[in-house]
């Protein structure tokens, strides 16, 4: 090994110094399948979803979440608690849009629920992010994918119903289960939570039923303002 | 509001600087559904997946990867290159493969794959770790989803089979477009990576087809060692 010249065949630096190519690196040269390389594109974009931040925190106190392991705490919320949805939901469709659901938030950002501000151009910005986003797929799985993303938007099936129930109640769960982190600092009130109510007892009447008793605990602890 | 101690009903500190409740916090009071209860806590015990590091780093290198995180990834790989996967594959079945298949880890921890030590004593560990998560859950929850972690790791089913297959193409990927950050540090060579060749072609020929292109590519580049 006489060079460490990267791009040169046959050298590699081998050297935990030597410097990262400038990013992003060009795609590999020789990839016949365009279909395969623009889904490859896609996957490789939507990295960045592990660095949205949102206002919720690990139940460590570590650090904040990101949207990437929420989503993927989400999916786990729908896979074990699958039970308390309503009759006929496809717990299959359910998966796929928690998965996505967030996805817009690359270009659009987290928007923090307790900030009418925010929640006020919440949805233009969106819109705007996934015009941008689901269009780098092919056409024929841009098109279902952002459908998936507008009906958990909608709330207008029983699958999205009960979507959006879980993704309302996993950052109540990390609020309660450190002590109301995100809560205290932003001064929640018990009825500001309760403005969620609807969207979780729609989705499943027993998570909500769960939600309540918690909520007033929460209250009492002194973790959620009354 | 006269009181900032926690705990107190109708209290709230609803200040920044307070300090947090020890943690864990013990979980709410006045809960009747036991089932749904211990769902709940293992819903809160698997969130250390996020803190669960693995060696590869985002694409734009501001970090390293954490198994949640992967496991979000993963399911979007799947969710956009299912129809890579052999005909018959039961694509929800692959999702929620995916999204358990590294839960172990929480106390087994990452065993990088290039790490022969690591990998010797990784079966036992993650079994004992099995033995730990899996029977947090309602045993008829447990059952099946140890045996669905199980499935992926016998690699002895075509859903497991495409599961597999993008475990190990996931980091590769994430290695590419860091221009081998992970492969550099590590002095990982082509061949150690050729290793893989059975796991990703079994799964997927043609995931395995762009794999193989884009290694060439990166020994060219000089990410890889030839």
């Amino acid at each position: 090994m006489t060079s460490a010249e990267p791009g040169r065949p046959g050298s590699h630096p081998n050297d935990a110094a030597a410097p990262p190519p400038t990013l992003p690196v060009a795609p590999p040269q020789g990839i016949t399948d365009a279909r395969l390389a623009r889904q490859i594109a896609f996957l490789m974009e939507i990295d960045k979803l592990k660095s949205v931040l949102r206002r919720s925190n690990l139940v460590d106190l570590s650090r904040p979440e990101n949207d990437a392991e929420h989503s993927w705490h989400l999916a786990m919320l729908a896979v074990v608690l699958g039970e308390y949805a309503a009759a006929g939901v496809d717990h299959g469709r359910v998966l796929r849009m928690l998965l996505v659901h967030d996805l817009v938030e690359i270009y659009a950002g987290d928007t923090f629920v307790y900030d009418p501000h925010a929640v006020a151009g919440q949805q233009q910005r969106e819109r705007a992010a996934a015009d941008q986003l689901f269009p780098q797929l092919p056409p024929d799985q841009a098109t279902p994918l952002r459908a998936l993303w507008e009906e958990f938007e909608r709330r207008d099936t029983a699958d999205a119903r009960f979507a959006r129930a879980l993704d309302r109640v996993q950052p109540l769960l990390l609020n309660f289960y450190t002590g109301g982190s995100t809560w205290r600092p932003h001064g929640v009130r018990h009825v500001d939570v309760l403005a969620h109510r609807e969207v979780i007892e729609q989705g499943s009447p027993a998570l909500w039923e769960y939600v309540r008793t918690m909520l007033d605990a929460a209250v009492r602890r002194g973790y959620l303002l009354s």
